[in-house]
């Protein structure tokens, strides 16, 4: 028994086209309809048969679909639900992918209060974006958060956790609140940083563009992966999750300035004993499987 | 022939053990010493077989040598040098691999006033410490930056540059100076902000570690990756080179605050701009095969 018999997906990028394939693999017999308000992005998905019908309009891709799954800019998704809501099937349920779940679920909530809402977001991506970015082993052994609202059917959230499953996910249900406050740290923080530092880094007189580029391998380059990032989505991402994104730079901020005054007045312990601390996080992270163990994310194959 | 023919290692952790095993690649006749401090470096050393001699003083190790490289944290460089001037031929060239140059260039000189140095340091690395974590490609493709102070003699400087070359790196001359400030943006400061990450995200009561470690994929374990690195290294790292990193530092936390001030007001324009701009400096990096053009380092090897 399938989770899901027929699944649309509204919007093709990196993570809508991840899901197609990985809902091709995983459950070949489920029927697949997809949407891209890009046409560019609806001929490339056509020509790569990830969905058995591409619809031309939202409202074409949902008129039989058990399940939606909105995968657009977290700022996009009220109008997105807003043109699809015509067409909806009454007893379809509708989930996402966005980085910021508090946000979302009001939007949704607002464009479409008679049906089922669960909102969910695969901790998972890359630096690439569009409908060929995507592959069918993106959601492996990554965690996948639910945050259905108070009075969600249970039954429900069980389905969508299923599905979940099967695409390779491991899934947790927590609030959209407390969601953000964890994706802020997580997530959202680390690409605020790497886009900051890429930018002080272009704005310099006295290093050249050229050097910043010629001795990224000290570090800087790791950065730069996440600060090549999907704009849209990160735009987005900030403006829907600002509480808890400003929450946490704040606490970073302080940290920072803390060390820099570690720096000045030449306290070596107090900078010896914070990097000795941060080494067990990367253990800890390695160990559980959420990242690669060989030394620099094995980009040398040594 | 060979740059030279008498290679002493002192200092036998990732780079030291890293430069060993590129010599008897790419220069199989060279003759190899080698020290380090820890008795037990010194045993694993010896059970590699990385040198042909590990002598159980600094002073033993380079009696003979021609070139002799410290590769040992730059605040230890001034005491290493001491301990080895007595024994030091008075035409061997004396060089090592730190991350900051103007300050080990003073404490070499003051050590051992009466012999050539030039000071070099490859941008390469790993995340990880000791003898066992070397490798014999580490350096290949990647810059090593030599920094001589004014009046070397030209033909020692080609003489190191081609022992480089051998090793597979590709070779910078600048002034001490100027690295120190291009080091501070490109590895430096990277490595201050992740540190600093790691730490914040350590110390949050709204967070457990345990939720910070599953939704590591979020953006988060890139950074702990870097935050895994030596902290010894990098606490002299930070106290050698004070003003550049804090010059630095100060930019970043301005362009961090403007950010800072584009979230709060929900001016998104900004945040675009920014985040379209960034991906730029990652497509340099990939072109010159200063990264792995895989998505995610390549670490999934999808």
């Amino acid at each position: 028994m399938l989770p899901f018999a027929r699944i649309s997906i509204i919007g093709l990028g990196l993570l809508g086209s991840s899901i197609a394939r990985a809902v091709r693999e995983a459950m070949p017999n489920a029927a697949l309809s997809g949407y891209d308000s890009d046409s560019e992005t609806r001929e490339t998905a056509r020509a790569l048969g990830l969905v058995d019908d591409i619809s031309d309009t939202p409202g074409a891709a949902v008129t039989d679909a058990d399940l939606v799954i909105l995968c657009v800019p977290v700022g996009a998704m009220g109008a997105v639900a807003v043109s699809i809501a015509a067409d909806l099937p009454a007893e379809a349920l509708i989930s996402d992918v966005g980085s910021s779940k508090a946000n979302v679920l009001a939007a949704l909530t607002a464009a479409l209060p008679n049906h089922a809402i669960i909102p969910a977001h695969p901790v998972a991506g890359t630096e690439r974006s569009g409908p060929e970015a995507g592959f069918a082993s993106l959601f492996h052994n990554r965690w996948c958060i639910l945050t259905p609202p108070e009075g969600s059917d249970a039954a429900k959230v069980a389905q969508l956790q299923a599905f979940w499953e099967k695409l390779g996910a491991n899934v947790e249900v927590m609030e959209a609140e407390h969601h953000d406050l964890v994706l802020a740290i997580t997530s959202h923080l680390p690409h605020l940083i790497a886009y900051t530092i890429v930018g002080t880094a272009s704005d310099l007189e006295s290093v050249t563009q050229s050097e910043v580029i010629k001795y990224s391998a000290g570090g800087f380059r790791d950065f730069t992966r996440i600060a090549a990032s999907d704009p849209t989505m990160w735009r987005d991402v900030f403006l829907t999750n600002k509480d808890a994104v400003l929450e946490m730079l704040q606490r970073f901020s302080e940290d920072l300035t803390a060390l820099q005054r570690a720096i000045r007045w030449g306290d070596g312990d107090a900078l010896f004993n914070l990097f000795t601390r941060t080494r067990a996080v990367r253990r800890s992270i390695i160990e559980q499987g959420q990242d690669d163990e060989r030394p620099d994310f094995g980009r040398a194959d040594h």
